[in-house]
């Protein structure tokens, strides 16, 4: 399966089309896509697991404020503190950065990015790696998160372009794109199983472009 | 595994209290539940089924509208002609009323409903046959419908009063309620297995209120 990439400015195009002659709401894509890390607690707890959210810098937006409502209606545990909730978890799911992060890394942010990267627990990122220029890939050797290569990344809808820097368990997700728009954004609809919402997808060893 | 009805004024009701306590959007539920037609043609089109839309009376409101457009930029079907339609479908998905129905089947659904009670082809109804008083139950016998038994029925969230009068298989879906609400509104949440987003719901043969 040959996958494209999909560079940020696509791929905010790509929403933007998605919301106005797509007919989709941004609340549906959040659903659909799953990416943001608050949508993926709450399906976690409902599967049974306990998850624990650190999101220091909560965003304004409506929709952000009705997802932390869901969640602390399920009595969710928000933490403060990073480091001793990274001590007693099975998993970390990075959803800190979006796929449009530029570098610097900033407040209070550093250090989680460090833990990350020396954690020996399974790291799941979304779209790109966070702390990596979704362009450019990891930073550079002796910057901070130089060593972060997360064994598991998702990308949502489509790989982004860093994926071509990424050696470790890749998959997709985004199970709603219609022919139509893959072929105009010039993307791979992935072969789905079944009603699986994600696919594991190899990233291609030369490194190109293609997966 | 002992199920509580929950009654369509009772019904409206928690989904105001989602929606406002509960933090969800209108767009979200309708994501999660995936009671609406319209979201099942899509899921269906992108598991690879070939779904035939008969959507004689188009809702107005904008995330309608929107499912619409999703709908038509996957080139999936819109039908006039329910009866020729059904005659080349291999399975009928009924969400043509919602739970909160009462009879009397208006123009130009009698002749639908009708056909639905009569084919010997597989139904899956959402919530309430069509053409039940969710109350109330099946019509009458010699009323319009009073045959319909669709072998297949779906509850979201919780089944409706009218499942006491239900003989078939039967599921509940909906699988975002925390206990909270479920203790508020006096509803079991089922167990759901894994990451089934649906479970098999044996409807009490005693047709009590609880399952």
């Amino acid at each position: 399966m040959a996958l494209k990439t999909l560079a940020p400015v696509k791929a905010a195009d790509l929403d933007k089309e998605l919301m106005s002659s797509g007919g989709f709401s941004l609340d549906q894509l959040m659903e659909l896509a799953g990416g943001d890390g608050l949508v993926a607690a709450r399906h976690l707890h409902h599967f049974g697991y306990k998850p624990t959210i650190y999101y220091p810098v909560p965003s304004k937006p409506e929709l952000f404020v009705g997802l932390q409502k869901q969640l602390k209606s399920l009595s969710i545990t928000f933490t403060e503190d990073f480091h001793s909730s990274m001590g007693s978890t099975d998993f970390i799911i990075d959803a800190i950065f979006g796929f449009s992060f530029k570098p610097p890394v900033r407040e209070p942010f550093p250090s989680v990015v460090e833990a990350l990267a020396e954690t020996s627990k399974p790291v799941l990122s979304v779209d790109s790696p966070s702390c990596w220029d979704v362009e450019g890939g990891p930073p550079k050797e002796g910057e901070l998160g130089a060593k972060f290569m997360p064994p598991y990344l998702i990308s949502l809808t489509a790989p982004k372009p860093s994926i071509k820097f990424y050696k470790g368990t890749h998959f997709v997700g985004g199970r709603f794109l219609s022919e139509d728009m893959a072929q105009k954004y010039d993307l791979t609809v992935p072969d789905y199983h079944g009603v699986d919402q994600i696919v594991e997808a190899p990233v291609d060893a030369s490194g190109g472009e293609k997966l």
